[in-house]
Parts: structure tokens; C-alpha cells; sequence
């Protein structure tokens, strides 16, 4: 039954799609519908009727497992035998609201389901010779990135359309946080008497202050929120868009002689928001955690207009960790290469499923679970993001964002204590900069712990707010 | 023709170790030999003819090969195409003189001949769907650490029996650069009102000035030479053992109130040294990289008693790369494993070869050779190490290093600019806190730069060195 209800909803899924093709053709469609009816006739063929029973297993022991660092808690990794189930909704779920729903981080384990589905197209294998040097292309500024890994990420921007790569230096970094210390280190002269001032508009990447000042650099020095900041001289000012944590379409908002400028576009993908145009600053940091769920390789790329801001990076990471990962690299590589496969499928019969418009397809899901489970408990409010065109997608739509930025209302003072007394672990507002009465809610979990939070979250109502107003002191 | 001496070769390398086998038995030379005939019978019948051409070749586009970092230049790395030689004695090499070898930097690739031959039993094979989550263990101090890869790490050290593991932490980083820079930052005070001061007795790894002191940080500086440190109050003493650059076995020298010891043990290994004892300090550091060569995986680990300690440098990392490759740490638990299973082979059918017994004769073949070509030279001398009981090998030697810590002689003044005039490059003394008559020369080379070294080296007399003093002004 349960195979059949999973197969009746991708082909809804297909035939929606149909409707938005832009850049898509049916034949894309068809292909897909095919090799999505293999993997699932080999899940009945293989699994049979352990497969309910596997999915209830898999619950059981999540909800059972306890957690020695509380606010590091989630879901074990699925194995090969035990893969994510398709979409559950909400009404589907029991909840006896004991289970503990952390979604403090942005773990994209959400992905999973995907990659899963996709079977062996993007399996690697390495061999036990392979990558030993730690030189990947000494011809290269980045003497440590994987020319296959460069050429993908060059072909993914121009396909996706999100970022100019021609004229741009490739930096490598183990995530975009190294890559981030990196290019602080690169735009901060050596022999300043202080260190130069870092700002973000508030509400900022919660990580931004920690990471900047848990060395007390001489280099540089967190300033705080960019619209308060007033010191005269240069100064870096990180703009994220869209904004982590609140979704936002940043710019800078400092705009004084001195300013050098980090774009994190972590979250500028279509699945996330619309792609309006290419980006083309002076230096902007992607990150493969993001982009296609990959958090475990700890993979990101900065892409530097600059060649001595490029070259001063790279040796950043050469002091720092003598390279990246040549294995996360390659893997990456072919992540990348079978993404971007799927979108020039001219010759290439082995190519998988359209991952953008699939993932842009759950976060829109997923948003408007989200939205209705707000509405129906009345105590919490979501930004609204206006409607623009993607040029990828070839549609409009608003952001629907990796993190949802959550207001508690009817005097409820510490939203995150509040929903931390019901079980769901969110990241407090005032590690942004902002206010209590917000918190950061991850949207990328696996299915069974999104679906569950909105479940428990659209029984939360005002009574239960006032019961708590009682209790606390 | 060249098929069969390599497979004389091995052999002969066979019933050499025949000799010298202490913990390992005739049986293991068997089976060993068995994998090596296949391997070698395999390469005769799928490379044929071709194997030799592209031997040459590979050496040609080494030679012209003009890298855009003269410092970084390194041979690229075989494909499965072109696999390493069979070790090629100087006196077959042609040498005119024109070619650069670079042996500044540690580049282990003097390895991937060993991992060729083991063919596919080091192989891994990663699905797209795996290691997505950031979370590898929740439950474990050091969140980010694949369990594999710790189990792996202790059953080797407990078999080598080169450290205790037992009541110890352990912290993965990406290589130990990152982890040496954790334990900085975890055995510094945060509020501290001058920085700690950080020491190790000359001459001393090159990279941990600036490593130390490239951000400038607050909380630690680079205070020097230990030998010559009389500051008062907590410092930071780094022993490397045996030492990078001179391959000496260390102890503390400083020894006041206010002591850190970081142990930097990624030479601890039986083909370098002598395994006297399992060390138990406490905080030890090592590396995949010196330990099985696998450099391009940045990997290595650190065995850390404070559980506090262990804390800060969890955090570190956590902070600095928000975990690490876990690509990476399955890829080496694989390799640990596959060593460890060569000198646990009860049951086990699937057996490599013995890692650590071939790579030994490998440095010990090595060293045999530079030791000729500087007493060829006339030039050059060496360090001499005393012989010792190694408990892993059952044998005395003494120690081999991966470096050799050349000096020159003849009153020639700056040994790295004299090699450098003969297309030699190394790493100045000046650079580890000693002479410019030194130079740090890499061991770990590939079989064809470390003979053309040698036979170069060889090749150079006074009468050079008188020529070069005339040219210089």
C-alpha cells in the first residue's frame, strides 16, 4: 500500500512539475518517471513488507535515543537497508510529544532521500594509491584544488546561473566557515596598528562573532551589527544572501569608503530563492553543505576577483590545514557533475533526477506545512517574502528559505526556553543579534523530525503559552 | 626483461625480510608473495609492452613540467594508468642534470607504490547518499570522529604499540597542522593578560612559527628556540619525536613549573625509528599522512588524557572547520584497517601485505643509499643515529628518517642556494631555527626523484663547490 501511495505522489509530483517546466523539458520528465519506477519496483521487489516495519523501527530507535550532548542531538545516518520513506504528512504521525525535536542546526540530512533515490549514479570509488600527495595541481594559485572539482563548479554556475566564474580565482576551503576565516585574514593588512573591524547586519550568522574572535586575532575583531557600526577606516562587512538566519536579500548597508565586502552566498541556490541574476562581487563563499546536502564532506569554494586576495587565502589554508580533502573533492566533484548532467542531458543517457527542481520542490512543501501549522496554533508569526522571477526555474516564486525564522507571540518573552519546555530544540534569537522572541528554526531534517515539528507545533496554542507565563518565575 | 626483475626484486626483498622477521612469520611472506605474483602477472598481461614506454614518458613530462610555484612543484600523481615502477636503481637513471627535483616539501609519494601493489583490498566505495549529516557520533566528546575510524586508530597503535589509548580522548583534525593549533588554543588560558608562550628546541619544524603566530592571536606566540627560554610563568613546549628536521629522539628541555608538553609524534612509527615503548604523555599528536603516506586526505589525530583538553580542541575545530572530512576518516579507517589486518591475519583471507615491514626496507634501502652518495660526494654530511631495540620489528636499528638533515661541508656557506644551482631543491636550515649549512632533504620522494637525487648528489665535488664560491659574489 504504502509503495503505491509513494508511487502516486511522485508522479503528482512529476505532473506539477510539468506545469512549472521552464528550462525543463517532458523529455526530462519521462526519464526521470522511469528510472523513479525502477527504484521503486526494486524497493518491492527487495524489501517487501519489512520495509513499513523497517520505517517504524528507524522511528522508535530515534525517539529512543538519548543523547550525551543535548544540543547536538539527530537522527543516526540511514543505512543501505534502511533508506528514508518517502514524504509522511503530519496526520500520519503519531506524536506523545516525549520524542525531542532538535533542529538548532542546519543539518541538510533532508537530502538523503534524494540521493538515495538516485541509486549508484553518484557512487565513488577510490583505491588505496589514489590522492596520496598533497598537491592536486601545482600549475594552479590553489595549489590543493582538484581540477575536476574546479571544472564542475564552473559548469554548476553557469548552468545555474547564480554567479559569474570567468575572471574569478577558485579557492577551496573545508566548508565555507575555514573559507571565511581565510578571507578575513586576506583583507586584513599584516602590520595594522588595530585589527580590522568585522560587521553583519543583525539579525547575523550566530557562528560570525565566535568564529572571528575565539583566536583574539590582532587581525581582525567582531564589531557587531553593521547598522550600528560608525568607526571611521577600513572594516569588512559580511552580507549573507539570502540571509542566514532570517531568509532576508541582503545588501551591504555600511556603504563607506574602506569597505571590503565578503558576499556567503551559502543559500543562493533556486531550491531557496529565486536566481534574479549572476553575482559577480569581489569575493563570494559557497559551500557544497548547502548547495546539495552534503555536510559530512565539509566542502566549500570562495569565488575571488582578486588574485593577491586569492593567492593570501590559499595560504591561509596552507598555514591552517595544508589543503582540503582530496576525497571530499572528488566525491564533490561528481555530485556536482551529476547535477549539473541532469540539466545538459544531450548524450548522456546516465543521467539522474533534476535535484534543484526536486529540492525546490520540498522546501516549498515543507513551507507551506510549515505556514499552516503556524495558522492553525496562532502563537508564532513568519516572515513573508515577496515574489520574484528565477531565471533557472523560469517561475516566480518567494524565498522559502533553509531556516525559518520564528516569532513567538502573545507575550511569550524566550521563545526558544518556551519550545524547549515541548521539546523542539531551536537556536535562540539573541545568538543573532536579535531578540529573544525569535528563534532559528532548521527546515533541512529528515522528514520524520520535520513533520513532527509541525505536527507539534500547530498543537501549541495560547493556553499552553499562559500555563508556562504561570509556571516560570 | 624489466617485469622480471621487479619480480626478482621482491623476491629478494622477500627472503630479506625472511631474516629479519621478529612478530611476523613465514607464513605472511607466502601469502604476500602469492598477491605480489598476481599483481605483477596482471600488469604483464594488461600493459604488456606499453608498461616501459609509459614508464618513460611519465619521467618526460615530469621533466618538462614547469611548475607556476617553483616551490611547490611535484610530479603528477600516477593514474591507473601508468602505476609506479618497481624501485629503479641511480646507476639504470640517466641524469643530465637539467631536471628540477624538488624535495623541500614531505610529500609521501614514495608510498603509492606499496598501495598499487596491494591493489583493490584498500579500495572504498561511497555512495551518494552517505556521510551527509555533520554529526558522525553525538555521543562522543568529539562529535565529528567517523567510529570506524576510532576503532581503527587504537587497534593500530595497540598492534605497533607505539602509544597507550587506553583512559585517552581522541580528537580527529583535518592533518595535525589543524590539531597542533587546537592544542594551542585549548591549553592557553582565555583571559590571560599576555599571550602563552610557545617553544621547541632548535632545530625545529619549519611550519611552527608561522603557524603559531599567522594570526596573531592573543591567546599564543611563537617565543622560539626552548633551549634559550627563560621567560616565567605557563608555556607551551612542542616535542617532536624523533624530530622533524634532524630525525633526533627528543625529550622536554625547559622543564619549570607552568609546563605544556605537546608531543608531535608523526615519525613514532617502526619504518622511521625504533618503537622502544608505547608513549603516555599527555597530549600526543599524529598524522595518516607520515603514517601510511595518505597526505592528500588531511587527516590526523590526537590522543589527549584531560577530558577538558579534549573539550577545547573539539571546540577548536568545531569553530575553525566545523568538523572533519568524513570522507576522509572512512577512506583511512580502511587503510588502518587493512595494516592491521596484515599482522592480525587469524581468519582473515583477505590479507595485504606488511606495511610496516616493507615500508622499513624501503627507508632503510634509502638511507643505504644517501649515506653512499654523500661519501661519493665528499661534500655533505650526515646525522649518525644510534641503534636500538624496535619491540614492533624484534630487531635493533637505527633510526631512518623521513628526512635527511644535510649539512654542507667544504665551507660552502648556504648549502640550499648551492643545491639549488644544481636543480636540487630543499628546505634552508635557516627556516628551523638553525645554519644555512643545513638543509632539510625529503626521504618520501618517488622512487624515480629520490634515485636522480642520489645520483646527483653523488656527482658533486669540491671542485663544484669551488666553482659556485668563485661565481657567487
Amino acid at each position: 500500500m504504502k509503495h503505491i501511495e509513494g508511487y502516486l505522489r511522485v508522479s503528482l509530483f512529476l505532473s506539477e512539475m510539468g506545469k512549472l517546466s521552464g528550462v525543463f523539458s517532458l523529455r526530462h520528465f519521462l526519464v526521470l518517471s522511469l528510472a523513479l519506477n525502477v527504484a521503486l519496483i526494486s524497493r518491492v521487489v527487495y524489501e517487501g513488507e519489512n520495509w513499513r516495519e523497517e520505517q517504524i523501527r528507524a522511528l522508535m530507535a530515534d525517539a529512543s535515543e538519548k543523547s550525551a550532548h543535548v544540543s547536538m542531538s539527530s537522527p543516526p545516518p540511514p543505512s543501505p537497508s534502511t533508506p528514508s520513506s518517502m514524504a509522511v504528512t503530519s496526520t500520519e504521525i503519531k506524536d506523545d510529544g516525549e520524542r525531542v525535536i532538535n533542529l538548532d542546526h542546519g543539518d541538510p540530512t533532508m537530502y538523503e532521500r534524494f540521493w538515495q533515490q538516485m541509486g549508484d549514479i553518484t557512487t565513488i570509488v577510490i583505491s588505496g594509491w589514489q590522492s596520496m600527495s598533497y598537491f592536486s595541481d601545482v600549475k594552479n594559485l590553489c595549489w590543493f584544488l582538484e581540477p575536476e572539482f574546479a571544472k564542475q563548479i564552473i559548469r554548476l554556475h553557469k548552468i545555474v546561473g547564480n554567479a559569474v566564474t570567468d575572471n574569478y580565482y577558485i579557492v577551496v576551503g573545508t566548508g565555507s566557515t575555514q573559507l571565511f576565516q581565510a578571507a578575513l585574514y586576506a583583507l586584513s593588512p599584516p602590520n595594522a596598528s588595530e585589527p580590522m573591524s568585522v560587521v553583519s547586519a543583525a539579525p547575523f550568522y550566530s557562528s560570525y562573532p565566535s568564529v572571528t574572535d575565539f583566536l583574539k586575532s590582532g587581525l581582525y575583531k567582531w564589531a557587531g551589527d553593521a547598522n550600528n557600526f560608525n568607526k571611521d577606516g577600513p572594516y569588512i562587512e559580511l552580507v549573507t544572501s539570502p540571509n542566514n538566519p532570517d531568509g532576508s536579500i541582503r545588501q551591504p548597508v555600511v556603504n563607506r569608503s574602506g569597505e571590503n565586502l565578503v558576499h556567503d552566498f551559502a543559500y543562493y541556490w533556486p531550491q531557496y530563492t529565486p536566481i534574479s541574476s549572476p553575482a559577480d562581487h569581489d569575493l563570494m563563499l559557497f559551500t557544497v553543505s548547502k548547495a546539495t546536502g552534503h555536510a559530512g564532506m565539509r566542502l566549500g569554494w570562495a569565488l575571488v576577483k582578486d588574485k593577491e586576495v586569492a593567492k593570501k587565502m590559499t595560504s591561509f589554508i596552507e598555514l591552517n590545514t595544508i589543503g582540503v580533502s582530496k576525497d571530499s573533492q572528488q566525491r564533490a566533484a561528481k555530485i556536482l557533475q551529476v547535477i549539473s548532467d541532469s540539466y545538459e542531458p544531450v548524450g548522456n543517457p546516465k543521467q539522474s533526477g533534476p535535484f534543484f527542481h526536486f529540492s525546490h520542490s520540498m522546501m516549498e512543501e515543507r513551507w507551506k506545512a510549515l505556514r499552516s501549522a503556524v495558522k492553525q496554533s496562532g502563537l508564532f508569526s513568519l516572515p513573508e517574502f515577496p515574489s520574484s522571477f528565477c531565471n533557472f526555474l523560469g517561475q516566480a516564486f518567494g524565498s522559502q528559505p533553509a531556516f525559518a525564522w520564528l516569532k513567538c507571540e502573545g507575550g511569550i518573552e524566550d521563545c526558544g526556553n518556551f519550545l524547549k519546555r515541548h521539546k523542539i530544540l531551536t537556536r535562540n534569537g539573541k545568538h543573532f543579534g536579535a531578540s529573544p522572541e525569535y528563534v532559528r528554526v532548521s527546515m533541512l531534517d529528515r522528514d520524520e523530525s520535520f513533520n513532527l515539528f509541525t505536527k507539534r507545533l500547530s498543537s501549541l496554542h495560547l493556553s499552553q503559552s499562559k500555563d508556562h507565563e504561570k509556571e516560570s518565575p
